[in-house]
């Protein structure tokens, strides 16, 4: 099954940028009154009839729609420092992207290597492994931000299918960090299994870990330092293995 | 902490090859005298004593021996069939071994794209992943076989450090694959709850899944099939995720 993202959708019509409409039309050869398959990147699949074979601009009428199509049942922001070696970062995003993930966050540490980071190649491997994974909805990528400020001001992802109530409930805040000695830490999944509620937030900090600043205002602002078990694990395995524990806690 | 692989240890000295050496001697320069840590590739870290520099083959003494060093409660091989695209298979071969894996099996299925694969790589990526993880024993990278020889004749693997009464207990044979409908899958952690030893084996298919024939071989020789969630994911993301639904049961 193919996916196309509409940059714009209503209840009747999808519209395909340039991009999608080039891969439809050009490389896949679809022409008017093909049947295709078109996400909004919000969490609706549309399957649609193609009545505009434009490759600069592809339009689609709406024959169905399929609200929160390959959702998962939990909202989750994985807030982490990008890595020194950009591509382990995007992987992260990629497998984060397939396994299950709402928001990621990429966060500047007071021990960051990488003290600058550029969303737009994030962002088109979030619609890329979106599509590949036969999701709805793109996870959002956020603005890079300091670990300080994100801790500080930073609230839940919003979600456009969900209801009030649930947004209302308390969100689980965890921090991986690696310091021993000094704090008690519990296991991710023992974190998960003490909290009833579907809101998570995982902060992974850089390869030099987060400094005792960071990790002394996050428990102040309800984190709870949680350790991912005995493996030595670089940035963005710890981070793609954080978002996994969420994905099967809630499988 | 800095590791350096020997490719012959006794329990009084390590023996460094060219490459070891020279990153050892050349960029780290180390010289007689130096403490460095050493794995066997085997399970045991050394503490040793450089006593020879020599960039080309360097040579240390024991001083002390930590047996199991940086290893896991449980005994994991993962027989995946190599994907299209090399680099995603050394990722999961990457990704696998710093999680904690054992014995990775390239395995070539009825619908595999990629009927050849060569191991040298995944050697290499195997071993600079097991020291970059703080751990002493490599994992086992075995010679590419089908998937209905492996199904047939594979054995556990042979751990070093195991007793012979954990060797025999009956070992957890898993295979995850997409088929719908026709079979009741369980999910992989509640195939994991339900076992009590510590030997789990995972099958993960090509793209293109797994032949019915292959399917049903499996479940012939007492592999159980499971699914890994909702999501649809790529091959070594299934086999990354496996690995750490094994890594997180154990934890």
């Amino acid at each position: 099954m193919e996916l196309f993202y509409a940059y714009e959708t209503d209840s009747r019509l999808c519209r395909l940028d340039a991009d999608e409409s080039g891969h439809c039309v050009r490389v896949l050869r679809h022409r008017v009154g093909d049947e295709i398959h078109v996400i909004d990147g919000l969490g609706t699949m549309y399957r649609c009839r193609l009545v505009d074979d434009n490759p600069k601009g592809a339009e689609a009428e709406v024959i169905e729609a399929f609200p929160g199509w390959g959702g998962h049942p939990y909202r989750l922001t994985v807030a982490c420092c990008p890595t020194k070696n950009n591509d382990r970062f995007e992987w992260f995003v990629e497998k984060a992207t397939e396994v299950g993930v709402d928001r990621i966050v990429p966060t500047i540490g007071d021990r960051s290597e990488r003290k600058v980071y550029k969303t737009d190649r994030a962002l088109r491997i979030a619609l890329s492994a979106t599509k590949q994974s036969l999701k709805a909805r793109i996870p959002e990528i956020a603005e890079p931000l300091s670990v300080k400020d994100f801790i500080c001001h930073s609230e839940p992802a919003s979600f456009c299918h969900s209801e009030p109530a649930e947004q209302a409930k308390e969100s689980l805040k965890l921090i991986a960090y690696c310091f021993e000695g000094d704090t008690k830490r519990i296991s991710i999944q023992e974190a998960l299994r003490a909290y009833d509620g579907t809101d998570v937030t995982v902060l992974i900090g850089p390869e030099g870990d987060f400094s005792p600043e960071e990790a002394r205002l996050a428990i102040d602002h309800g984190y709870i330092p949680v350790h991912l078990g005995a493996s030595r694990l670089r940035t963005e395995t710890a981070a793609v293995l954080a978002a996994t524990a969420v994905y099967l806690h809630f499988a």
